[in-house]
């Protein structure tokens, strides 16, 4: 892993990050050195995927208070940082968290205490995806063919390494199991509007997992056909009873699934359950630009995210394990 | 209806198509005086859409015979058509129905008799979908709402005019609708990879039909949000069994309408139903270039069309009327 680019990388002064809109044509890593900097690169999406979000918030919540580190400048930086994306719980979460952390510390030790906690959440998502990839190896494994092909992953958007600290969610078994020498190919769908399938196909080939790309449309036909053995997505926000907020598009994958008989699987760190919210009708869903479609003048609806039902999903894998959708309840203790 | 740009203009020379692939960036009608002219516009798509190909490719038999009509001319003719698409079956339709009438007519007479076959072929089209508006429109009306809101009708690829002689097929009872003055608006799915979603927005645009473009992975999402009262698309090839192999992307928005209780109708004329396919398996399923996904180096897997169960279809309205998708041998006699 060390000669592939970083998500995300401090030193104390600012971030270093990948810009996600530029690859797959060119890598390049953009430095953010202000809160201003933090809230735009989530916003336009040079910063993605729902776990990396949070830990770029947080580092985020600490360039804020390099100057003033006052209860009115946090709760400005809170704010803007809050109002960059809807859906995405980990956001929330991140700032919740470094929140609860700064209420009990000095404004004069609250800017070291940001770097220190943020730094906590990035180190604890490696570690979290990690174990939701040794968690989710066996999910792979049961589905391996006799005849020694290689088994058929299908995902979605990018849930890969790129959208996380390390390892990513839904793909983190997937590089679990090539690691482990099982056969794995990876059909990467497209993920219009913003084309995160690219970036998906992106991050395989740079860790050498076969995979092959396909318009968002196919994925039914492919299922129809015999062709997937196993569905994994990640989540932007999975709700108490398990109904599951993630990239638009997931939802009609799971009734192909399901229509199948093929197993899907959400994975995610814990921090991406929203036990306050109790279904997913109580997600909100972000709508983006018009011209995320590139259509010109013609009128567009753009949302940015879908829900799938608990029951449509086969398990939740979190760093804790693997649950039924409908009962995450055992995850709060 | 006289202002708008036609799909196919002939003067017994040759032909002017409205070139496709251009559209909706501009509007340029092209002239194609070979068979080889007709060929190639069908196999790049210039020309495309079920119906359309049909009418097309028998004027491309009447344009291949102007110097030699003989036996092995007309074969060598018949076979190339027949190469350019695979999956919609008006194509092999209007050749064997062209071959036929041309079989009974001596070497001399053959072109003039293509001619006037190509000619009836397009006006049956015109006629056909015609009266695919006028059975259509009881199925927008039944899902009229009380509130006097617009009925939201979605759809897929483009099967309106654009795809057909004249009136289109899964559009031509929203064009009834919109003419007797029921309120209608359609959702249209892009369409990827070709984004044959932008065809039907400006073919609406030009008829002042309210209509928004989404992305392909929205339609679940608005299905499960109770946006969409309907779902017409048009077919390239019904099997006997009433198994509907469309534009690929169909099968998931069918799906998704299963599961949200909202009607999924396919519209198409007589000359879509190949009562010689038993099932959906056995429609063979076009693979194209991996370039259209304009991806670069990537791998890429291409199919265009899929396969709708019968058993998802509400109803397959044609010239004939409406019949249930596992009910179509009504139809032969």
């Amino acid at each position: 892993m060390a000669t592939r680019w970083p998500t995300l990388i401090e030193d104390g002064n600012g971030l270093l990050i990948l810009d996600q809109t530029r690859l797959p044509r060119e890598a390049v890593m953009l430095r953010l050195v202000s809160l201003e900097d933090v809230a735009k690169a989530i916003s336009v999406m040079q910063v993605r995927g729902a776990p990396l979000i949070g830990a770029t918030a947080a580092y985020g919540v600490a360039l804020g208070l390099a100057e003033d580190a006052g209860d009115a400048r946090l709760d400005h930086i809170l704010a803007m940082l809050a109002a960059t994306r809807p859906t995405a719980v980990n956001l929330h979460w991140a700032l919740a968290r470094i929140q609860r952390v700064l209420q009990k510390s000095a404004p004069a030790t609250r800017c070291e205490t940001a770097w220190n906690e943020a730094r906590t959440i990035a180190a604890e998502d490696k570690e979290a995806n990690a174990a939701i990839g040794k968690h989710g190896l066996p999910v792979i494994e049961r589905v391996r063919r006799d005849d020694g092909h290689a088994i058929n992953v299908m995902t979605h958007c990018n849930a890969g390494r790129l959208a996380t600290v390390e390892h990513g969610t839904a793909l983190a078994p997937v590089y679990a199991a090539h690691a482990a020498g099982v056969p794995v190919h990876v059909w990467v769908s497209e993920t219009r509007p913003r084309n995160q399938g690219l970036l998906t196909a992106w991050e395989l080939a740079e860790a050498g997992v076969p995979h092959t790309l396909i318009a968002d449309n196919a994925a039914g036909l492919l299922l129809m056909q015999g062709k997937v053995d196993l569905v994994i997505v990640g989540a932007d926000r999975i709700a108490a009873n398990g109904d599951t907020a993630n990239k638009v598009g997931t939802y009609l994958k799971a009734l192909a699934a399901r229509a199948h008989h093929v197993p899907f699987y959400v994975a995610a760190p814990l921090s991406t359950i929203d036990f306050a919210c109790p279904s997913g009708a109580q997600v909100p869903i972000e709508e983006r630009a018009a011209d995320e479609l590139g259509a010109g003048a013609v009128p567009v609806a753009n949302p940015a995210f879908d829900v799938t039902p608990a029951v449509l999903i086969s398990g939740i894998i979190s760093e804790r394990g693997i649950a039924a959708a409908g009962a995450l309840e055992q995850w709060t203790s």
